[in-house]
Formats: C-alpha cells, structure tokens, sequence
C-alpha cells in the first residue's frame, strides 16, 4: 500500500498533456457518467450527471436509450479515453446481469466511436482517488470534491462514481507514462 | 404441469401464418444463434450456428463484433421477433455480468431494427421443448432435433439452445393466439 501512494504521488507531479477522459458507472436505471479533463496535473470536471431510463419501456428500448445517449457524449466531447468499472463479483448474480446488460452497450458505444476502454477495480478507483483500498463511499465522493476543486460533492452518487473512475484512469495513465519515461 | 402439457397440445394444432423466429443464447465467447420458420403448425430451422470471438481481441471489440453479425442476421432474415432466455439467478456473478454484456448488445441490435424481444425462462423452454420443467439438457436437444425433423442433434450446444429458445417462443405464440382466439 505504501508503494501504491508512494507512485501515486510521484505521478500527480508529472506533468502532461491535455486529456479528455469519460468515466462512466453503468446500470439500466441510472448511468453515471463523468467527462474529466486533464490539463497536466490539473483535473477539471468538464460536464457530469446520469442517464435515466424509464421503468416503462422495454429493456431493449432502454439499453438503445443508453446506447445513443453515450454515443451522443462520445461525439460531443471526443473523449480519448473511456473508464469503467472492471468485473466484480461480490454483488448476486441479478445485479451482475443487469450492469452487464448496461456495460455492454456502453462498451460498444466506445468501439463504435474507435475510443480505447481503460477498466480499473473498486480496489483501484479507491487507491487512485483515496490512497487507500478499504476507504468509504463517502470519503471517495468527499475526495472528488477535493481533487477537482467543486464547491459540494457531485450529485447524484451514480455522477461521482463515474468521476472517480475517470480520476482513477488520469492518475494510472500519468504513472503509466512516468514508468515508460513520458513526460 | 398436465394443464400445459394440454395447451401445449392444442397449439400445435392451431394452424397460423408464416413466421420467422431468430432464438439467441448470447456469450462473449459462444453465442448460439437459430432462426426458425414456423408455417402454420410446420417448424423448420432455417439456419443455425454460432458467433465465436477471440480471446486475442478486447472486450469492447468482440462485443462489436457479436452486434455486427446480430445486425447482419436480422437484415438478412429480417425475423419477426428475437426470443432470448430470461435473466437467471444461479449461476456467479462473474459468469452474469459477462452473459449480461453479450445479452446487452444483442437486445440493442433488435432494438436499432425495430424487431421485438420475447424473453423465456428455463423452465418455459423445457416445458414448451419437452413438456417436462425438470428435463436435461440433453433430452431438449433431441426434442430439438425431433420437432426440426433434422437427422442429428444440432451442434454445438449453443446453436441447439438458441434453436430450443425459438421453439419455446413458436410455440408460446401460438398459445397467445389460441387465448386470445386468433387463428
């Protein structure tokens, strides 16, 4: 752990170029998504919220919704990068299908528009963000917050998740490049 | 379970029009697909087989990929409706949300061609292959094989699975025109 924040220090100080990363926290119901703009070291949140989608239309009508609405993003903001959540499996198996259902319409929305997928462990958002792979939700969202300079915790939850997920990918990329000797 | 084994029997004297069905059993590494023809009482597997895609290739790629040939059947065949099993809870979390991803991108591909989803059970496709809720897999492929009048049980099992699905949805229309007295 002491390795991790040790890397993670040294990354924040390596300074880059500019970046536009979109993190997206899937689900049928509310997807977050969170457009991060990387200017050297500094992290700016350029636009963030949720989709929703109504109970009423069908899955399918609702997966198509997500779909455009993530491809709409894409084309907007040119984003280099999309970061989501990697697998997990703590969750039953109800939920897992459902976000798998969501995940994989935004992954090919990525495919689609030729934007590469980072995916990152809660244990990684949590190490990126926090500094430490147990911290809470709360202490995540607060972090956010922090880092990208916003007067309250962005709402909803779904929002800061996909924030963090891009926070997450800034930080690994910039030590990614530290570790091949970028600049 | 005699109540619908005795429904079952009336709908497959309920003579109806032509209709093509395309069964899916989504993966990310097999995905079965079968399209089946019914023409009144008479069902006939029209093309059946697999979508395979490589490990070597990302995630969002191979999702692409599963879409792009969804799409191309779908033109195509141009089928009335896509019927694919309904979200099951007992298998891991791992094995749901990569079953969910796949299932994701093939309910959008129906949606992208304004073709209707019909979601079965297990339990409803043995009961409509087989007439038996608790039958094995392998006496519903070679009910399979019995019904599509073929001479060998289709493989691989994915393609026989998506085939039993199509079945399931022949055989469920039928027995919503019979109830709502349609002919």
């Amino acid at each position: 752990m002491v390795i991790c924040r040790s890397i993670k220090f040294e990354c924040i100080w390596n300074r880059g170029g500019l970046m536009l990363i979109l993190g997206v926290d899937p689900g049928t119901a509310i997807t977050g998504y969170g457009l991060l703009e990387q200017n050297g070291n500094q992290l700016t949140a350029r636009r963030f919220g949720v989709l929703k989608t109504s109970s009423d239309s069908s899955l399918s009508e609702r997966l198509k919704e997500i779909y455009n609405n993530i491809i709409d993003l894409v084309i907007e903001y040119k984003p280099e990068v999309m970061a989501v959540e990697e697998l997990f499996f703590n969750k039953n198996s109800r939920t897992a299908l459902a976000v798998g259902q969501a995940r994989g319409v935004i992954m090919l929305a990525s495919a689609m528009q030729g934007v590469k997928v980072a995916e990152y462990t809660p244990l990684q958002v949590k190490m990126a963000v926090v500094g430490y792979g147990r911290a809470e939700k709360r202490q995540v969202q607060e972090m956010v917050r922090v880092l990208l300079r916003l007067d309250s915790v962005p709402k909803p939850d779904d929002a800061a998740d996909a924030l963090a997920i891009a926070i997450c990918h800034a930080h690994s990329w910039r030590c990614d490049r530290l570790t091949k000797g970028g600049g």
